[in-house]
């Protein structure tokens, strides 16, 4: 979306998605990198605090991550993350969920030479409207003076 | 590792591990979740600011959630996790490292009725030392009062 850091507007907001959150790709991630109960095991799930089966928040933040490339960081000029502040999961992802995400660029500000850093707020959100996920995130751009 | 919030000892600290992250695994993780050239192509990353091919930190935040699950929560009395502090990648990951995750458990406290939160820092540590990931993260135990 911005190619460099001077192009970054801060304010500006934006949607982006959707993404679909399939049993079997809940199942899938869980079972390689967060297998807790009520994320692999149906029955199990019921019991939990969560009464019936949900993603991992970690599958959660990457569907997300997905979201955001496609949306903001694909042909823009961004070069990494430094990291994520305030990363919440207020309610949980379950199968069938479709998630996009709303975007605010919040602040930006020079980081090292030739590199700005730009907070940018990315709440994931659920068709239904409930917020699954938030957090706020460290991105940096090219500085190129002009 | 703890079966009950009452059963958490702050200021424990231990360590868990290995996970190598083979350059299969980190292609596959960023084509599916994180697109960006520096996490899918050889070349691209080669010119990009880690100056060669490099995990995407949502991946290395979800390995790191296996060793979590497999070193503290596997038959812990762990209900779920509210969010994460913090996180942060100061190194990058490249092909064939080994992570091993250092955990301090910084605090606890009641949450809601008959549930507790326990503040946690996790950091991720490769082979050769350097910290790739370290976070903040708050999980939920069930307190029993006893």
């Amino acid at each position: 979306m911005f190619s460099t850091y001077e192009a970054v507007e801060v304010g500006a907001t934006t949607t982006h998605g959707e993404y679909e959150m399939t049993r079997e790709e809940i199942l899938t991630f869980a079972e390689q990198y967060d297998p807790q109960p009520f994320h692999t095991d149906e029955e199990a799930a019921e019991s939990s605090l969560f009464g019936g089966l949900v993603a991992s928040g970690w599958h959660t933040a990457s569907a997300t991550m997905r979201l955001v490339v496609d949306g903001i960081l694909e042909d823009s000029g961004a070069m990494g993350a430094v990291g994520v502040d305030e990363l919440r999961w207020p309610n949980p992802v379950r199968p069938g969920d479709v998630l996009s995400i709303d975007v605010e660029i919040l602040s930006k500000e020079p980081w090292r030479e030739g590199i700005g850093v730009v907070r940018t707020r990315i709440d994931t959100v659920k068709t239904d409207g409930e917020v699954a996920q938030s957090y706020v995130g460290r991105v940096l751009y090219p500085m190129t003076g002009e």
